[in-house]
């Protein structure tokens, strides 16, 4: 990756090790990447971590920044909106805000990011609602789901923008040419979906993109036949949390049989590193952070679970983010669709 | 199991390898358990398929009903109400109506079960909207989620006669005692949620359930905490199909991984029976169909690709409900719930 310039803002005391593994993983991203970090939150704390790493003062491109406020997990958006104007994650937007960092990034309350980052920052015009986009692992690459869960109820229009966005980012992001786009139903016929869905389908329609594939089912999260799954926050947190339950499930009821017999236990010592292999490729701290689409200005929200390794990934995934032209993209692509279309020079006929 | 006097009526005409491999669940069903079946379709086709399976007339408890027309899986529900009054999903219904038959079973078209199945039975009283209760695997048992597919957009008293009706298919079916009911929402606190969910988790809390646990995540549907979870049947729908996909998909990089490497190789080999195990464990067919809760009479839907051994097992399912009282106990529930309440003595005051 290449760093920017302007560090990226860390909320250091978001998540569920913070500041430990929060510390570390920008000590990691600073050595690997060479990438600057504005570590944001309590000075003293935060020292102590930097310290306790051995790293010395100028020795690797890290400052920080005091916060005298820490938001917690469970502390609704509307409190914190009100309150506490010197949280951890408040001055990371404000840092982006002011143009002294390129990207907010936490581990912390993602309703709060969502909240503050909207608040700080505000929308890309034309963006009523900016969405979660997380990278989910299938045999072929990465599917982005979006929304992955902040906005709960939304209306069709909102599900037109997230397919804008979420083509966007998967072109400019990952790096694919034409990205396949789908809407998450429960069936891939028109006459499938909800209420909602279906006006979206008939809108998303037409927008023109390269490659919608109309409705999609919960099978093409995972099944590689879609780049871009869109949802609600409501549908995609349902999705993703099921599948959280469901390998977890599958890993004890797997361990079970092998306990079972000393031939099984044998197998799995023989076959564990292809087990690593498999965990590494699902493992979400390679992805470390998911984009909060629409945001003007660079927000990303981590697992509150996360390893200081998926620390590390979502200082660069902001980085990436930052360089990637996403947002202008975005607001370029939404004016040209709300613009009305200038009357030009009429079609050559063909003649056949 | 106690085979049910009267017959299942069994679409032998639905699912992907009808009618040969739905004949062939009939025949063991009748073997194993001495079910008798009602085989119900193209009576040449069927006659000619038992004749392939050496099942000489009068050997098994099973019979043929004609029908001539199939319905295809792709038809929308409201096209089979207008048309088809012969076909094999119409007739098996008819039969049950008609008390020569205890339930109505196919691995057909599920909309055109509901839609049917409302059409000639109705709907027990108190009843709005039938819902597809399917049961899922954890590590500890199995989870009932409802609706699995049936009712898209649902209102919150839909919500709640759901939760009526998991809770006492769990009590009669799964011999559960008290089971713990869950409503899916994209969080556990009662501030999650979408505006439907919201106004039902209020209204289900209030009926006092022996265990309403609230709101619950996608992760409860398989860690086996929550017996019945409660959704829409696009969330529902939604919820199964990536957990159809994550799980392909497993199945697809661990195969990848263990092609890799020799060693990884053997080891599979020594772990596959305890990898078989753990497939029979999760295997739908076990389970083999799913039953349309609130149908004034006993429909169940199996999958499009079920194998012999998941109509047999459909075919148990049939006859287990048949013999449960779940109906009548649905309906005694929610009328008392819908009485007023009469004045009863007053409490003794109690003396601290």
């Amino acid at each position: 990756m290449t760093a920017t310039a302007l560090p990226v803002a860390l909320d250091a005391m978001g998540g569920d090790h913070a500041p430990a593994v929060v510390v570390e993983g920008a000590v990691e991203a600073a050595r690997a990447f060479g990438q600057p970090v504005l570590l944001v939150g309590d000075r003293a704390r935060v020292e102590a971590e930097l310290a306790r790493l051995g790293v010395t003062p100028g020795s690797l491109p890290i400052t920080v920044r005091h916060a005298s406020e820490v938001i917690a997990m469970d502390e609704s958006p509307a409190a914190v909106l009100r309150r506490k104007k010197d949280s951890s994650i408040r001055v990371c937007f404000d840092l982006v805000k002011a143009g002294e960092a390129v990207a907010a990034v936490s581990a912390g309350n993602s309703g709060a990011m969502m909240a503050l980052g909207a608040l700080v920052l505000g929308r890309i015009e034309g963006v009523d609602r900016a969405a979660i986009a997380t990278l989910l692992p299938t045999p072929r690459g990465r599917t982005v789901l979006l929304d992955a869960g902040a906005n709960v109820d939304c209306k069709p229009q909102h599900l037109v923008q997230f397919a804008v966005m979420g083509e966007i980012y998967a072109r400019r992001v990952l790096g694919i040419r034409e990205p396949t786009v789908g809407l998450l139903t429960n069936g891939t016929e028109d006459t499938k979906g909800n209420d909602t869905t279906r006006e979206a389908l008939a809108l998303i329609r037409s927008l023109g993109l390269a490659r919608f594939l109309g409705n999609v089912e919960g099978r093409d999260i995972y099944n590689g036949n879609c780049d871009v799954v869109v949802c609600d926050g409501f549908v995609g947190n349902v999705a993703l949390k099921t599948s959280e339950g469901l390998a977890d499930a599958i890993r004890a009821m797997m361990r079970e049989e092998v306990e079972r017999s000393w031939r099984a236990k044998l197998g799995y010592l023989l076959m564990r590193p292809a087990f690593k292999a498999f965990e590494r490729r699902v493992d979400y701290a390679e992805v470390g952070g998911a984009p909060l689409l629409g945001l003007d200005g660079v927000g990303i929200v981590s697992h509150g679970g996360s390893s200081a390794r998926a620390i590390r990934n979502a200082i660069r995934v902001a980085a990436a983010f930052a360089q990637s032209g996403v947002n202008r993209a975005i607001r370029d692509d939404l004016a040209r669709r709300a613009a009305p279309v200038a009357p030009g020079p009429q079609p050559a006929v063909e003649v056949q």
